[in-house]
């Protein structure tokens, strides 16, 4: 995980507001998409130009700019600057590091955040993403690809659907509720990895626990850094005001924040699961050492005296009257006998077998 | 307890609004039963069908209409409708994971919570609820029966009972009110679990401890969670005014309030005793090990001088002056038993024994 | 400790503002005493009945109504409604687990808290107490005999003294302050509990340190649960206005406040000092360990190597030419020896001796 | 430390207001000093009485009554009343537990706090100190001498120093100030011998750290419950506004702020380094711990076997063809290097050695 | 670390206002120099003496004079004294312990923080830094010279820059600016650093993992403590209003916070990440502790019983038919063989080997 934190300082002596993509991956191709629609028809086009998408168009009263992919910051410069987008904003928007935020203006929302997915492996994926909205016109900037869109897209294509009637601004809560609910999958996703431990931990298959304790741990500090700021940013977007959501979108966006208290409040759970589980595995790692140390000292303290009598008997003394008698071979190995039973006995009064 | 948290995921991809049950449990079948009261009288009517409940009715200044079980999502979604109820509110209702929260209209109240009653083994049991409240009216959405209503429906069949002179809004606190003594109630089961694991502690039975002090860890973790919001909530609807609540509700409002801050506390007290408890649990299975420990070290440095000391005698040279005299042998024994009770001597000075 | 919780979740099904006495133990035998007293003069009537109050006479300008003992519910109900007192505010009056709080009319003040006293043995006596003051009459329902205010009804025979010459304000003030004044000498006790602790600790008396400390702790939750609402109440109290407190009463109220903090900070240190003290004595049991475990280890270490060598000249090959030679079994001897010293002047270097 | 939370306890019953010195130690003589200066000069008066103080003097603009010590209660109480001083503030200054405060009139300014300096030992000392002040006038009420206070003493003395030009609101920035430098002078002794408990920790000087880390988190636990009332008491004098404090001072009491904030911080600092200090501490006793079971481990894992294998040829059977070889003793001895030798590997191997 | 804290406290008994440079290393030499800068052109003179500064010069409408080390106090003070600097804001200025703070005037800014860069070594690298801005003039008091202020040097001497077109205001962001890219690249050394313990940790090269982690929390203590009043510092400056910030200028401040916050967010991050870490290397080697025991235990297990056995036949009585069988030795090795590999066998069902 501190590999995800490397980067953040790499902007050392630069002036500020300019363009460099900060992610740890190479950035991936640009590539650019129009998504356009009225409550009557759809259309989309991949593959644009920078130069070809016109401020506004008054066939489609709603229209999303998709830019997918960083790695030609020339264009991403081009569309931001044709769009009027501050420099500074447009730092944030290629900084994989930047602390979501929101930003409203009189007219215009600028968001940038990470969507998360629960990932093939155990890791969860980050994506950083920027959303500027303004009448009309809605411009992600995506790190990659985000899977969590292909269902919006999906609901765009089905006619008499919400999105459909609505304006931009229901685009721009669609896309943030898509990236919460990205959030609730990583957590279940998260959750079911912890119940998968504490089911280790209590059966005793102990190898590794440590490194997958410390591993959730980490990657849970790196959730929350991501989604802790989403309260502030999404209470931002519920005062924005009527000049930028209309009021049919307004119920929508308190839903949407109460839902990243939710994200919040869960993951501190998570969090506080996860403490418990190491405090319970040290527990039982030190309840096993105890047991361990019980069958040392049930061993010792059974056959260090005997031990001792059979060493007695081993002495070369001449003069040793025991040694000539008959009975005293059986006799020794009885006593043996009952001290080791006497042993036993006094082991299971004190609760140790 | 891992399980509980699951399903809370399962919204992805699916439009805001979009009725679905998503309680872990299979929905129990829906069962609608209408309750109309006066001053003077009381009627009941249990298995009604979704159409067959009139907006008002004349006859009856109070009516509250329980909706029990979520099987039958249309006829759920034809009442929320028929009550002029936000799709947003009803998908709420309907979520079992969702956070406690009201929200007030000008002349109308939502709000969605859980029950929790003690259960009958050890795992407290949990229902969500939904409340709506219009003048007049109570529509009560419960995502399975609801026992602790039992007690405000028989004080609603007494005459002279304040719940018959009181209106809507009253019923409303009497049902919130059943909800907070049901988290008294599982409050008080907790502690006496924990009082029982104390004893269990300090009496020695330690098998299983750590699973059940996790167990009650993870358990209030989950109670926390459902009873954390119900502060703002409940402090929320004391904020209402007028509109909403009369003045002679309100005082029992502040009450609920008052109440919803004692099991806060209190469950953050029981909270410490739990980590207080595994603090000391953690500290007397570190002292049993040194206790063992100490058994295991007096042993070995008893016996182990004494075994050296009859393997000395025991070696084959021929050249032993000592091994051909008649007092050797009782002289070595005494030796032996001198050096184990000063040894045992030395133990009980530093208080080892 | 965790008795002391019980008791809290029995209203279950009970109509709000319905009387019970919920404290743990049998209700003490209710007694009702009224004191009057102007500047002049004092006097005091024990054992009255509850009808026999007047509301209000003109003889005497402030007056105190002593309720001591639940037992007989239906006198403490007939005395509060005569007062005109609220049911809701009787209901938190009797329920001895009731959150302390402070209530304030236009014309009256209503407070519940609970007095702590030292007690005999090491445990502290908790009793609830709920003052109402009305203009010229203060009224105490109190659960059993409350010791502190002896004091303050001493103070009221002295003739000249400030509670003669003020108004029933004063005397509400009076009375709370002996009841922080009893916070104060229960923590006193608590700080002497901790300084012998303390002493044990370190003197290495270590039978039941464990229980003491969790035990102390627990007390302590219990302590702060009393005390921690007492700055809101009484800051309540401050706040109230002239109306009911007059400009002569509001620095004494003032000087209440700050004591109150001053007690829950005293609290928070005291509480700090126990967690420090655990903390202190696991690491000096785990050095109690760490020291067993030197001596074991020490003895094994020299005895080991020596023991095994006896072994070898035990055994019975019969060409083992060293066991013919004179001098080989004092050789042998003061091998040994070196070995012993050997191995105890490396402890020594190593710091273990 | 718990010794010096004795006594807080101590006013049950009194009355409020009643004085009463309420320090651990045997309070000090009473000596009465006033020092007067302008612009131009200075004068010192010592081992006044109490009734030869007027209340103003037109030829000295600004005096300083100095109370010292406060054996005399009947001498100290008739100068607080000829300043017109408030029973309860009188009481704040004689009790040394105290909580540090500062109250604001329209015309007066009362402070109550501590004067802490490293002390002659490793224990800081405490005293109280009040402090009232009146246009043109400072009464300070010392606990015991306060040799804080000798270098504003001195600087009084030089002319031009700016205590001379300006009033007595400064003179009270200017001993407060010396106050908090105290609080820095301490910090700094502490920081020092956190750093020498360092050194000790990782140079393996056991003995003792234990109890000098729990004495120096018990002397950081009083010190902060002293300091942190310090950050409300001095912003309460910067909002105090200008009939008390001239404009010239202000800036002055804004740095004091800003002191006041810095020593909070920098005992979080050092309260954080102790914690720290402490999991370090236990750290290195559990792996001391750990190396001394790795030496008990080798011992017996190399010499059971060969100890094992010695006991096998010092059987006594008849028929055991080995004994009568010749070449057997010394191979059985090679034997037994070569084991003791595997076994030293597999230690290195595993890095045990 | 503690080392660090050194000096805070050797102002005692100094009058406030006294310059004083309180650094904890030898104050370095003096150097003056001046930076002027239009759209069009740059000017920079070094080694200036302090009275050769006008107050302002016509023809550069920005100047920048850098005062670096504090080794001439006196030519520190008369450039103070010259820009009207108060003497409390130049203590701040000379006090490297002084707590970052930012004060704001009708038209000056007054900005006292701390630069770090990662250093040579692994520690990083302090230096206290003042910035005092007045229209057209910003004046620079550096403890050392400070490396990240060479980008800012740069970018200035570059026609068309930013920098050149804006005011002092800009300038005093830019600067910021670097000092928390500073921040960054020290936190990026941090993360860097505590990857390297973490693969340390998992890869069990123990030694002197203690003293890296608590040197690591340690140094971040002391990082936090500079860092945590950014915050408020940066802030102040986005509040102070039009009258000192242009409006060109806000929109940077108000980045400047979002990453002042995010620092301060990376900062508890990796604190959070070191705390894991502890717990973790803790945890590991409890469980490297279990291994030894565990090694220690089966062999103890193995062969106590074993050497009993020898020990037994090891005895010298006369009648001990045994002895005498020819098959007896074989037998007995072979009952040995099978204890063993019983032995083995059970710790293997044990899951111990």
């Amino acid at each position: 995980m501190t590999r995800s934190l490397k980067g953040f300082g790499g902007r050392q002596g630069l002036s500020p507001g300019t363009l460099a993509s900060s992610g740890e991956l190479e950035p991936e191709a640009t590539r650019i998409s129009l998504l356009c629609w009225n409550e009557g028809g759809y259309d989309s086009r991949e593959g644009l130009e920078p130069g070809a998408i016109a401020a506004n168009d008054p066939a489609w009263p709603v229209r999303w700019l998709r830019v997918r992919g960083f790695a030609d910051l020339a264009a991403v410069e081009s569309i931001c600057t044709g769009f009027g987008i501050h420099p500074l904003r447009m730092e944030d928007a290629l900084n994989s590091h930047d602390r979501p935020k929101s930003e409203i203006d009189d007219s215009s929302v600028f968001v940038s955040c990470h969507s998360v997915i629960p990932g093939s492996g155990d890791a969860a994926e980050y994506r950083h993403l920027a959303l500027f909205l303004k009448p009309g016109m809605l411009v992600s900037l995506e790190e990659g690809d985000t899977p969590l869109f292909d269902a919006v897209v999906e609901r765009m294509k089905r006619s008499g659907s919400r999105l459909r009637r609505f304006e931009a601004d229901y685009l721009l809560y669609a896309l943030m509720d898509a990236v919460v609910d990205g959030y609730f999958a990583t957590l279940e996703r998260m959750a079911d990895r912890i119940g998968e431990l504490e089911a280790d931990i209590f059966e005793g298959d102990g190898s590794g626990i440590l490194e997958r304790i410390h591993g959730l741990r980490n990657e849970m500090l790196m959730f929350r850094r991501c989604v802790w700021p989403m309260r502030e940013l999404v209470a931002n977007l519920t005062r924005a005001g009527d000049s930028v959501f209309s009021s049919g979108t307004a119920p929508y966006l308190r839903d949407l924040y109460d839902h990243s208290i939710q994200v919040i409040e869960t993951s501190g759970t998570l969090n506080e699961m996860l403490s418990s589980m190491l405090d319970t595995y040290l527990s039982s790692t030190s309840n096993r050492m105890n047991e361990v140390m019980k069958v040392l000292t049930i061993i010792a303290t059974i056959f260090m005296p005997l031990t001792f009598l059979a060493g007695i008997y081993g002495m070369n003394f001449e003069h040793m009257p025991e040694l000539g008698k008959t009975w005293a071979y059986p006799a020794v190995l009885a006593a043996m006998v009952a001290i080791g039973f006497g042993m036993a006995l006094w082991f299971k009064r004190r609760g140790w077998l």
